[in-house]
């Protein structure tokens, strides 16, 4: 266990803004230590925090945030952040249960202004407060949006940007320009960023700039200064940045490691009373070796083992991810016409083992869910097979690309939703809880989930075959299970399938609760209870005729799902039981809350929505015994 | 009534290929005419069609769009490119039941690849066909996307061009740059084009550049040649274009109405096996005084009366939106933290009227829905009120940030969803038939819906009290009909309105279906049935007490709503029963099939959704027929 003499003086920023240089370098050093040191045995970010130490701590030292306003985009860069906003001693918790959340949450601490995990919203969501303070009568708040180099790229950013050049005011966004981003970074812009590097010239004639500035006293005579500069300064200045045509006044780069640097061009650009782009370069993964050389798997590491200056990854069971990248690739040595694409995931879909193999037929369009989405109705248009590999969550960014490009044509684009359902440590940002009730409504639209890896195969078969229409299929965050039977019959269009029977009540389960419902079953054989279990499989189209049959003999009938209770697959089963006229009082459904669960394990966030193996069984109990004791009554 | 010699000579666009520039010219002139004799009849898009004439023939003449790819944005502007693929016969019928769409619609020809009426989609859906022909060995499918200048700084446009400029074949963009697009540009980027003018020097230029270009043969030397220009050569042919920085070769801007300039730039940059970005300055309205002078007025107008160079605009009744603009004004100048925001679509919102009224406090963002809610959620956290107003159909653009920057912060965004449920001549790209479906899922928010004009009123003065989180209102786009009643009580969270007693059934109607039900009402009177009808107003939270009441007294409940029936307000109804342990089955539920309903009127629309007062009555006679068969028999 190491100490942290200076991380553990640190009360509030107010301390960060007394520090010298010096103070704050000793500081950084702390800070990485105890961050690499949590992750090892949490797992968490590693890399994007380690990159932005002496970033967070300049600009706490020049700004005073619990008045100014710092946004985060994408979030997972705020271990720092939290560090010196009075969380230091909660970073023992990280991602846990009543601990330290892994992203901004404004439940913990003021400082923390919006609850993030999405890429984009930054830009936008800090002209909104810059407008709003101005409206409020509190325009001397500056405002701060610290965004990544793939985040300033989607879609959501490029339209902040071109927003925040209509901005009469102070705006500084930071460009956190470490060249990698999630994955390897995607698209021609990329390239662009790659071709600008720090320039320390640049500084000079920064000097240059401020004796001009300081010659004047009101800030709003700034702009006209600045267009007083020399073409070939402002040339040096802005290197001609893509940002200026958007209206920004574009600085940098600068390194994003030297603290002197940075807080001097903080506090210069802090006074400019216009829309400003910071870019500075900083290293992913910096101040460890093994980080630093390779931080797309030191992205968002499981514990590992550090000794001796290495890390030692601990290689974890085989997940859906896994599972899904292996069938993918059996599809598409079997198929030519199916393509894969993933919007800045390539690790968390899987796809970076696919790439590889077929990089002709499988992209990573960087952080661009609605592109990608497009991208696969035009590839679908010209008779391919694509597979759109998109977390549920990020699927939130493409509901109207499904909508228009890939529904309305009626295009077989398969939606392939990692990370359906409850997501763990990552909480309230991430769960994947809406997307069968945002997909249901469109016509032609097969939806599916799985259950093992048998069961994902199948689907994945049945998708690749179905060219009428789209479709999509969910999977947790979760290892594969052992397969549920020895031989998994199928996919057929709307067809549940029966795993263990029972006359007392039937349950149908939508995915992976189909593991719980079947633990709930053998407790309840104990006590007599007599369920029987079904892997529902579809949810769009339901199982009408297993639906009409269980009505007719007064079955009762439980729906599970990892997915919000209201507009999922239990409501798919009331309104189909409703349409044919039949009684739904013996329909219970157990799914999500309406209201937020945040950071914990899998296995709590189940069970505080009551969809693991206790809560089926307290359920079905309750409508058994209810029952009972109507018909003794 | 005129003749249209060239234009009926016209069988498909092969005739166009072999026209020479002067011929061209007299089609250019008769098909103006046409276009605006239609629309002055019929309404529709006027001024963006008029703007494209030569650069529609200019594409068709130069490409084969029989086997070249042809990419609509947004696609008001495909009328011009539907008179030269065959539905010259069908231009009677704009916009009419099974007449000619105002968009592209694959349904009438092979010339429409996609349904598109979204902004922003062209590019990424060019990408996908460019990538898909290429893998599929038809790589010499040449790739057009024709794209305003709104729609290309939407955030989907931005990600497809960084997407393009990794794309290494042929494919051509060409922005239509019309400096005006639906109302006046918004965003820093718009004054940038503004000051890119045609230099018809670049023509000169160019031609060196061929001479360079014809001396070589192979395609995939032109990338080489273009490096080998000199830099001078090169910044005037690109002017330092903003995409040249997304990795695309840019041409331009060029002269969109001179034929013969675009011809011949057309057909040199055909040739380029790269990404490329072709710049063409457009008037909006282009040959008309009227509508060249006043393109916002006539970029989508209803019928008018042309005479003696002049048109008259033909005032329509009031409507829902006007309404709306009307509240928004009185409640803006009640309370100064009141704001805005409109995303593009000022004259379609009412925000028009606003805007000049508000300067400070309205904001058009251009067409940038997901950023609109960002800058939304931004003010509400400053502690301002801010009413999002947004089609319901554009709304999907935004269904991510309403998760997570608005509902997850449990932040009062206001949702004003104008064009809420069927929209008539606009067809199936604009419908506003999901809107319920997306909202529902999401903890803390409230949803709406207004009849007329009392009640809009009545739900915005209870939604601007509203500031513990988020809420939706939607509206029709309808005529604001008679006050249904002298009084309109207030909104209570929750609660229905009842308009009309009756014991035999009640209708719940979910906003303006409330006037069919009564009219249904009123039939069935006559006929000896009794039927109370609510005024739903709720969708979340529904009316529990209500609805309670209904179940215990056994009363048959119809469900009414201008939605898609699956996961809108009859399903809200149908959970909230059996979470109660309610019977269902004596509730139905009508709303819109789970089918595209294509343009037509909404009087023809709503009935073909069994809607409208014929299809209520119907229901009722149908349910209550049944009961009384059943208590007879």
């Amino acid at each position: 266990m190491k100490t942290y003499p200076s991380l553990e003086n640190i009360a509030s920023p107010a301390d960060v803004r007394r520090m010298s240089i010096a103070e704050l370098g000793e500081l950084a050093a702390e800070m990485r230590q105890a961050i690499c040191e949590q992750v090892s045995v949490s797992g968490g970010h590693l890399a994007p925090n380690l990159g932005v130490v002496e970033l967070t701590l300049a600009l706490h030292h020049v700004f005073d945030f619990s008045h100014d306003r710092l946004l985060f985009d994408v979030g997972h860069q705020c271990y720092p952040h939290k560090l010196v906003t009075g969380r230091f001693a909660s970073l023992g918790k990280l991602r846990q249960r009543d601990g330290m959340s892994g992203f901004p949450e404004p439940r913990e601490s003021e400082y923390d202004l919006f609850s993030v995990g999405h890429a984009g919203t930054a830009v936008s969501t800090a002209i909104g407060m810059a407008r709003g303070d101005m409206l409020r009568g509190e325009g001397d708040r500056r405002v701060v949006a610290l965004v990544g180099d793939s985040s300033i790229v989607n879609g959501l950013s490029m339209e902040g940007l071109n927003n925040a050049g209509t901005l009469g005011r102070q705006l500084l966004v930071v460009l956190n320009d470490n060249g990698m981003s999630i994955g390897l970074p995607q698209g021609a812009l990329s390239h662009y960023f790659d071709k600008v590097r720090v320039d320390h010239r640049f500084i000079d004639l920064k000097h240059r700039a401020r004796e001009i500035l300081e010659g004047r006293t009101a800030g709003k005579l700034v702009e006209e200064v600045y267009h007083r500069l020399g073409d070939t300064t402002k040339a040096a200045l802005a290197h001609t940045h893509l940002f200026e045509h958007f209206g920004l006044v574009c600085i940098g780069p600068i390194d994003g490691h030297d603290l002197g640097e940075l807080v001097h061009m903080l506090e210069e650009v802090s006074r400019i009373d216009r829309p400003v782009l910071l870019h500075v370069k900083t290293q992913k993964g910096r101040g460890f070796d093994f980080t630093a050389e390779n931080p797309t798997a030191f992205h968002s590491p499981k514990p590992f083992r550090v000794s001796g200056g290495n890390a030692e990854m601990i290689s974890g069971p085989r997940s859906f991810t896994s599972a899904y990248a292996d069938a993918l690739i059996d599809m598409m040595e079997d198929d030519e016409r199916v393509v894969a694409v993933t919007a800045g995931m390539p690790d968390g879909t899987g796809l970076d083992k696919v790439i590889p193999r077929f990089p002709e037929r499988a992209f990573d369009v960087g952080i661009a869910e609605s592109h990608a989405v497009d991208m696969c109705a035009g590839m679908a248009k010209t008779g391919l097979r694509p597979f759109a590999t998109i977390y549920s969550t990020f699927l939130q960014r493409a509901v109207d690309q499904i909508f228009q490009e890939v529904a309305l044509q009626g295009l077989p684009v398969r939606f392939c939703l990692d990370r359906a359902g409850l997501v763990g440590g990552d909480g309230a940002v991430h769960h994947g809880f809406l997307d069968v009730a945002l997909l249901r409504g469109f016509p032609k639209m097969t939806l599916m989930a799985a259950c093992d890896e048998p069961t994902l195969r199948a689907a994945l078969a049945f998708m690749r075959e179905l060219d009428s229409g789209p479709s999509a299929l969910r999977y947790p965050r979760e290892e594969v299970p052992a397969p549920l039977e020895d031989e998994t019959p199928p996919f057929e269009l709307g067809r549940a399938n029966l795993l263990a029977d029972g006359g007392d009540l039937a349950v149908l389960a939508y995915g992976f609760p189909v593991h719980h419902a079947l633990a709930a079953r053998a407790e309840l054989a104990e006590e007599g209870y007599e369920v029987a279990v079904y892997d529902a499989r579809f949810a769009k189209p339901v199982d009408l005729a297993l639906l009409r049959g269980l009505a007719e003999a007064r079955t009762p009938i439980l729906t599970v799902e990892d997915h919000h209770r209201d507009g999922g697959f239990g409501t798919a089963v009331l309104e189909a039981l409703n349409d044919e006229g039949l009684e739904t009082s013996a329909v219970h459904r157990l799914g999500l809350p309406d209201r937020w669960i945040y950071q914990g394990s899998r296995t709590d966030q189940q069970h505080e929505a009551g969809i693991d193996s206790a809560g089926i069984a307290d359920e079905i109990r309750r409508v058994l015994g209810t029952r009972t004791a109507r018909v003794v009554g």
